[in-house]
């Protein structure tokens, strides 16, 4: 987008917050404390004016005006889940910059969140945070129209499906990194190398087996789907698809794990079969967690940046808030880079 | 104490809240929306009033009436530091209860947490929370006696130091598990077993110390002084000490950790100096944390249920709001379990 272009967008922006609270109000049939209440997230509104309410507000692009006064000193971070060490990084690099700009964090994962009669939505309203953070964590457009009319800026980390190009957004360079893992096993010598990848609905898990298929294609090398396992990003997927790709007679010498767990999971299916890393399957992991560099033996992997991704995310949405404009048209890929420690090594020769 | 001692404290509580909002403001030479400011953590008092209130409010034992109307829907869960995956187990746990409440948690980190003129006690009277957990975190007599005059309830979990008898806690059987852990050994044979500690300024880690010395004593077993290295709570103490233990000409069969991180890192002192475990020395952790079941071998471990304590601490601090007075001499301790899994074996015969 160029500059022009993007005044122009801001303009057409401006132009659609043309109704009142009062004009609003009126349509709606309601008193202007009424549509107070509503954007307060205030209990004490029936269910029927809310939803009305709620419409024209939608309708009309309305968004609320001196946001900045009647802000708590609130983040919200929102998680799909927070099963792994990989959320405790995340929440640390939120919590640095909300410490160093007075605020503090809000908790919360998305999934079950609904509670009678109001919602995870709602809620947010009510506190007014200084904006939100959403975590593989996808809002839908009602939650969306919601945030913005009360102003409540928010920012996705590391999207799991495609946030929209109006959605401003924190990632990786996750092709890049699939792509330098599986370099990294071709240079050392391997030509029967596996995946194990995480969903397909998420991008980034797509990007980084992308990277990986890049990776064998310009080596010169067969993309042989039957090496391609897919699964979630839990230790239990890279255990049992590990135990399906090292059982077979024509097992790959190498395996790119979609993550750290995963290739955790991988280890253990090596073991239980007999095999030693790296000396009969290398692996590479993705993320570069603590723990990566805790197991035995220390695992090679692509290290994302997750803290300061985090970072970059909370820094943005605090942008955003301040009526930084030019902040929401960003999408953000921060570099991924191989870690080699010890669980890759060149493949034995073939009867050896 | 028996349930009439218990009546005679509340009594005794109740009586020394005499003072009111009106006449603490008239003994400062305030105005009585000044005092209320002052309670609501607002900025707009100077620094010589806000003492001077707070010090009245202290020596008066003012307590907030009617807390429960005003309160946000939110939990303040703070954190000594968030280093581990440990601090991951607690967050589900007080996010599991507050889900169910219709409430979010406020997440921080002691450390650090001043902001220039407002402290972190400052920030929680104004958003006037639920309740407040604190994690191996420590209050002052000041921030308790705040969080007291505006009827924050608050819990303390796993203390580090002792938290008082007037300050109810929720902790594990950190004695038993140390207990557990070391007749486990005893039992597979070994006689010279190590030990390596957390910080001795924390009870969780002396009460697991003495337990491992207990078992020693009760199987008529030396306790060698020696044999006890003190760290922090981290991998790399467990890797520092590790290699210090298992270097000696004497070294020990078998060793018992504080806690899984430390576990990690006296496996990988193991590695760098060719040992095997358990062939050569078997290990023990605490803690239980989801990486104790991935690494090879799958780790002989202490479970402390941490998610089960937080969600304890998290209903605790609720009943506190709740006003049942009860409640407030609670002390609670979860038992610890230990779970056999590879990392243990019988040791070799002397010589072979």
């Amino acid at each position: 987008m160029t500059p022009r272009e993007r005044a122009q967008t801001q303009t057409t922006r401006r132009s659609a917050q043309t109704a009142t609270l009062a004009e609003i109000a009126r349509e709606a049939g309601v008193s202007a404390p009424t549509v107070s209440k509503v954007l307060n997230g205030r209990a004490d509104v029936s269910p029927a004016t809310r939803t009305r309410v709620e419409e024209l507000l939608r309708t009309h692009g309305y968004r609320r005006r001196r946001a900045e006064a009647t802000r708590s000193p609130l983040i919200d971070l929102v998680f799909h889940e927070m099963e792994s060490a990989w959320a405790l990084e995340v929440i640390r690099g939120v919590e640095n910059v909300a410490r160093e700009a007075g605020l503090s964090v809000v908790l919360s994962e998305s999934a079950g969140r609904l509670t009678p009669g109001r919602t995870w939505a709602d809620q947010v309203a009510a506190r007014r945070p200084h904006g939100v953070i959403l975590v593989l964590s996808e809002l839908d457009q009602a939650q969306r129209a919601l945030l913005t009319s009360r102003s409540v800026p928010f920012v996705v980390m590391d999207p799991a499906g495609d946030p929209g190009t109006d959605v401003p957004s924190i990632g990786a360079t996750n092709w890049q990194g699939g792509l330098a893992a599986t370099r990294h096993l071709v240079e050392l010598g391997h030509t029967r190398i596996g995946a194990i990848t995480g969903p397909s609905r998420m991008l980034c898990s797509r990007a980084r087996v992308d990277g990986y298929r890049a990776a064998l294609e310009t080596a010169g090398l067969p993309v042989d789907p039957s090496l391609i396992a897919a699964g979630d990003f839990h230790h239990d997927a890279g255990y049992r698809l590990g135990l399906q790709l090292l059982r077979r007679p024509d097992r790959p010498t190498a395996v790119f794990a979609g993550n750290d767990l995963q290739a955790l999971g991988l280890y253990e299916a090596a073991r239980e079969l007999g095999l030693r890393v790296p000396e009969d399957v290398s692996v590479v992991g993705f993320d570069d967690l603590p723990v990566a560099r805790w197991v035995g033996p220390p695992l090679t992997t692509v290290r994302q940046p997750l803290t300061e991704m985090a970072e970059a995310a909370a820094r943005l949405v605090l942008e955003l808030g301040r009526g930084d404009e030019a902040a929401a048209a960003t999408r953000v890929e921060l570099a991924t880079s191989l870690v080699v420690r010890s669980s890759t090594a060149a493949p034995r020769v073939a009867g050896s």
